[in-house]
């Protein structure tokens, strides 16, 4: 026992894994499906429960579509009724939550109705804590994959997120989850330096949203804001098709084996280089005969594997986690007022692709 | 074979782990070790090897030192005498590189004389080009490791690179390496766009050191320069005293295995994220006792090793590889231009270290 060593600040989170969601099932069917793995997340003391992205549909951005057939995906957000919470979709979802006494992340397609009456679609997901009864973090995918027009080459597996949803708008928000862990310290205890809680109140919470998971530059602006627990839900197609898979002329296998390791180099070398807990969900297995991978992971601040899923079923992947782990690090290899440079950042932000040297 | 596919851009490379170096070992006799492991590259056809960090001297930052002590493990640069390749220590390693027609990245202690006749020391590498017989690349330490002052509690290794150097001022330079492969693009030809090469042109090389290959920042602006190489040599202590081993309760071997993990997720994670092949070189063994790790290892930019040392002694390790790879992943999932929203990474550059939401 160290002097040095912090006070634990234990947690049980759970990984909610949903297999395959078919076009033909309904939303009560996946609603169903998701109490359940949310019940079982409880009974085993979870006080957090991470689903997927777009987790109450089918993958949709895989298939052209429009009109009515797009339509059905969304979930609107339409401020002069009320905020998403209310929505018959999510309703019983964070009713039960509360019950249970359970956070939620949860992702969603958003239709974003704006003051004249138009909308704007995004990719998103919210916090929902038990204790304040309410969502406390909201979150729009920045890093939209795919292409907007549908891909022509013969065999191609359409990705059209840039056609369906608009980038997020609302940065890397990191927030606080009320009375996540016990004896967090508070604004009225007036103990603490303003700038800084340095580990003691309520834990801070990321949200990304599969794809943001590749994109260091989303993870460090959370890391400098102190995260502790990034949570990420994700659709990731098991046989990618430009890249990798079919240029490389890869086994079905081999390519899914790729994509794994690119799933679990970004969530365990992310997860590392800003000390943080990440929860990593999948929606997985063939959706109408389309794969996803699996690979749920939660993962500990030194960048291993806690828990994985061991199926591409609906699967509860549960770990007690001590929030203190992540405080060493920040405090020594990564603590980042002593050794970040940001003098020698600027191109992060001055360019947005690539400028080569010139040629010799 | 697919009309999109890039034309091979083939070179073979070498990474130069070097074994143990102690106090009492010359420099003479080091430098005799890498003549050796350069001739060994060349004779498998390499027309790249890559050297560790502080290549020459044992990694004397464990060590509190002044005076005599300390100066023996610098080399001078003194512009007024020109450059560090005339030095005794280095011009050998030149020269048989030049006759072996074999490009060379090896890190050093480097003590900048400045106008005024003052100092100012660095930890830094060059690039010495056999084409141009000459040095082309030169980057400096950004991010120095460990304190400025001894660590005092009982049993601490010291890591003073704090007191010895400054962080380097020449930012992440990525540069051309002339020659390096076949039938690359030239200015003169007057046959490519001029901002963008488009992968065509002389290899582009990124350089870091040890610390630095951590950093996803580092790699990001290298990444932005249309990085197909990165060069990084390391000393890394095999059994780490602070965040993670002593406080953990680790034993050596597991603590030894977590530092390789955390040294593997960098390198393969960055490669990755930035489409890039890595050659990263350990010295590596029981320096005067002091352990290092090894893992030396080459990375392909899809982030799976390409080879890996097998000892913990003098050992190169070639691979062939094709830079055409880096452009299926810089074309698709990593095209940044396409992907990257500036717009939200705007903490990155405005603050230094953590700024945590408010308590609740």
């Amino acid at each position: 026992m160290s002097s040095t060593t912090s006070s634990p600040r234990l947690v049980t989170v759970a990984a909610c894994q949903l297999g395959p969601v078919h076009i033909a099932d309904s939303r009560q069917d996946v609603l169903k499906r998701m109490l359940s793995l949310l019940e079982q997340a409880a009974q085993q003391g979870a006080k957090l429960a991470v689903f997927p992205e777009l987790a109450f549909t089918t993958f949709f951005p895989r298939y052209l579509l429009d009109g009515k057939h797009l339509d059905q995906y969304f979930d609107i957000e339409d401020p002069s009724e009320g905020g998403i919470e209310q929505s018959p979709n999510f309703k019983p979802l964070f009713d039960y939550a509360s019950a249970l006494g359970i956070d939620v992340y949860v992702g969603y397609a958003e239709r974003s109705i704006q003051l004249d009456g138009t909308h704007i679609d995004y990719n998103s997901s919210v916090y929902y804590s038990a204790n304040a009864k309410g969502i406390v973090g909201k979150y729009r995918k920045v890093h939209l994959p795919g292409t907007a027009e549908p891909r022509t080459e013969p065999g191609a597996v359409q990705q059209l997120e840039k056609r369906y949803f608009r980038p997020g708008d609302l940065g890397f928000p990191a927030f606080r989850a009320p009375g996540l862990v016990e004896g967090a310290l508070k604004k009225s205890s007036g103990q603490f330096h303003p700038a800084q809680s340095a580990g003691k109140g309520d834990p801070i919470i990321g949200m990304l949203i599969c794809n943001d998971r590749r994109w260091a530059e989303a993870w460090r602006v959370y890391g400098l804001q102190g995260m502790e627990i990034l949570c990420c839900g994700y659709n990731t197609t098991a046989f990618p098709t430009t890249a990798t898979g079919h240029q490389l002329d890869l086994t079905p296998k081999s390519a899914e084996e790729m994509v794994m390791l690119h799933h679990k180099l970004s969530c365990q070398g992310n997860s590392y280089m800003n000390a943080c807990f990440s929860i990593n969900v999948a929606k997985t297995g063939a959706e109408d005969g389309n794969p996803l991978v699996g690979g749920t992971i939660i993962v500990h601040p030194l960048g291993h594997i806690i828990k994985e899923a061991q199926t591409k079923e609906d699967e509860v992947v549960v770990a007690t986690i001590d929030l203190a782990d992540c405080h060493r690090p920040k405090n020594t290899v990564f603590a980042f007022e002593k050794h970040r440079r940001p003098e020698h950042y600027q191109p992060i932000l001055d360019r947005i692709g690539v400028i080569e040297p010139d040629l010799l």
